[in-house]
């Protein structure tokens, strides 16, 4: 089964004989109803980053995100990129225990950079023997979520043997009340946010790592200066400071996911987890499903590892949903 | 001397009590001139960056380049954020020289990833006991070049001994017979691109790493997916194909760089090297020539271990010619 990790619809063009411009892609978790793009000034194209901008985005991610300090605020090109410097900011190998399953990047990049990797079932097990541990909260593609205390003891223990507990939060934007984004500054806690996916604007690449200390030093001078676009910029410190779209949008979503799960269900999907921006559906024969629904243009996200399950997004525009509707019938003859 | 690195027009606001809107910025060597912003597709915001643009601009930036296959083109997030990852890439410390005075910005990241750097004065003595060489062609801030030959020369000496050639040519757009980027593929050379200079984009973070072989695929998984913007791959890829407006620009710079030859001798600065894109000046009181300058808005690039020098870059509208031109005739007083 070909998988097209996102982003990658000439892909499954390709694969599949759709035409990129026919598919209805919902194999990501991007909220497919963007924040607007506000204007941009031309100097923000034309110059390099400006700090006046860059200090605000810092106090306007701050103040959405929780956090007392915008010093603790690290703004970096997309999570992705984070996670390409990351693991090389340590003298040593370490051993990295990653909660799974789930995001792939994780374990490729600590890997990469010449960490001892293991993906682990439960946070039991990450704490046994891990000096790093990463928990993806709420869980990307099961939609798991840890109880903040957990994560917070275990963030202390954790830095007591000189570890560190690394929370991936990049779907937790409809969810405050689990964010431990408020927290960081205790030690041992590092949270990684990402923009686009809430804000339904991935391609502009940004992201946060929140850290602080020591650590959040050693990130600064690893990510260097420049690190994020001038638009990125302007967009970001605008949308931050929209309470009524964020309030609306977290709303809206949710109402989302539930229409969501009805459609799935005619089509004998089994919605066992998942966050407002994505389902995470269990089926006998989700292998089939998936071909099924890539053969008429809509793409979701299979797991080569766990054939009976299907992770799928959100559409947006009405005859997307309806385009989806129609299809779960069929599936279900 | 306080310096203020490109982009921190705030700090020198600060300094010398001249609004952030008054300045006019001199301190960095990009193109006043931008290219046109062209209308970008709302889908470049909103999804991930996607892998048909991408290989779209891949070809593109390899027929500007001149490389024959785009394979060899490897797009960053900004020559910076490369600047961050690359050097971690490498399994042992390395013998790390560069030809300097130069950028400072390769010394600290090379030296941040635990290299043993020093800088040096000449090819030569870089080519003596250096594993990994990094020229920058033309020099910023000196404006020095190295024939072509002389640096495949070098590629393939370091290459025998198991080393590489680093060419950092971020300013050679105005200057391709000089340029090694079509002879990427010849062991031991790597080449790298800054698209925001000559082009005037700095604000959107793109550059290239031109490298073959298993070098490129180390460098591929380092730098990871979806490193580029959306609207950076869709802006570039049209610009790289704008061969009128390339051309027309190449000759613009020229003729600008030699106005501002002239503007600069009437302050009693000695132009001393350079690019079409700045002037790299002497005067026997260059720092307070700096100071006069901020203290009537105008910041240019100076050099706390080489105070008699000053980079300057060049204006944009006319009105902003006419300024600088006014100023240096009452420094001359």
């Amino acid at each position: 089964m070909a998988v097209f990790h996102g982003g990658n619809l000439a892909g499954a063009a390709q694969a599949f004989g759709v035409p990129s411009q026919g598919w209805l892609d919902l194999s990501t978790g991007i909220n497919p109803m963007p924040y607007p793009i506000p204007d941009i000034e031309k100097g923000l194209w034309t110059r390099l980053p400006d700090q006046e901008v860059l200090d605000d985005l810092k106090v306007a991610a701050a103040q959405y995100y929780g956090v007392d300090d915008p010093a603790k605020v690290i703004p970096v090109s997309g999570t992705q990129t984070l996670l390409q410097i990351f693991p090389h900011l340590f003298e040593k190998p370490k051993a990295v225990r990653i909660v799974g399953p789930t995001y792939k990047e994780h374990e490729f990049c600590w890997r990469l950079a010449g960490h001892d990797v293991r993906e682990v079932e439960d946070v039991f097990e990450a704490m046994n023997d891990g000096e790093i541990v990463i928990v993806v909260n709420p869980n990307n593609p099961t939609g798991d979520v840890h109880a903040p205390d957990t994560l917070l003891e275990m963030a202390q223990a954790l830095h007591q043997k000189g570890g560190l507990l690394i929370v991936d939060a990049a779907f937790s934007d409809c969810t405050p009340t689990l964010d431990l984004s408020g927290h960081v500054g205790q030690p041992g806690l590092v949270v990684l946010r990402s923009f686009g996916k809430f804000f339904g604007l991935a391609g502009i690449r940004l992201g946060f790592v929140l850290a602080s200390g020591a650590l959040a030093e050693r990130l600064k001078e690893g990510i260097g200066p420049w690190a994020v676009n001038g638009p990125a910029m302007e967009i970001a410190r605008h949308a931050f400071r929209d309470i009524h779209w964020i309030k609306h949008t977290r709303e809206t979503l949710a109402r989302c996911a539930f229409r969501l799960d009805d459609i799935l269900s005619k089509g004998g999907l089994q919605v066992v987890g998942g966050t407002s921006l994505f389902r995470y559906c269990f089926h006998e024969n989700a292998t089939e499903v998936y071909e099924v629904l890539a053969k008429n243009g809509v793409l979701v996200r299979p797991f080569p590892e766990r054939p009976q399950y299907l992770r799928i997004g959100l559409p947006g525009e009405e005859n997307e949903w309806q385009r989806l509707s129609e299809l779960m019938e069929i599936i279900n003859l």
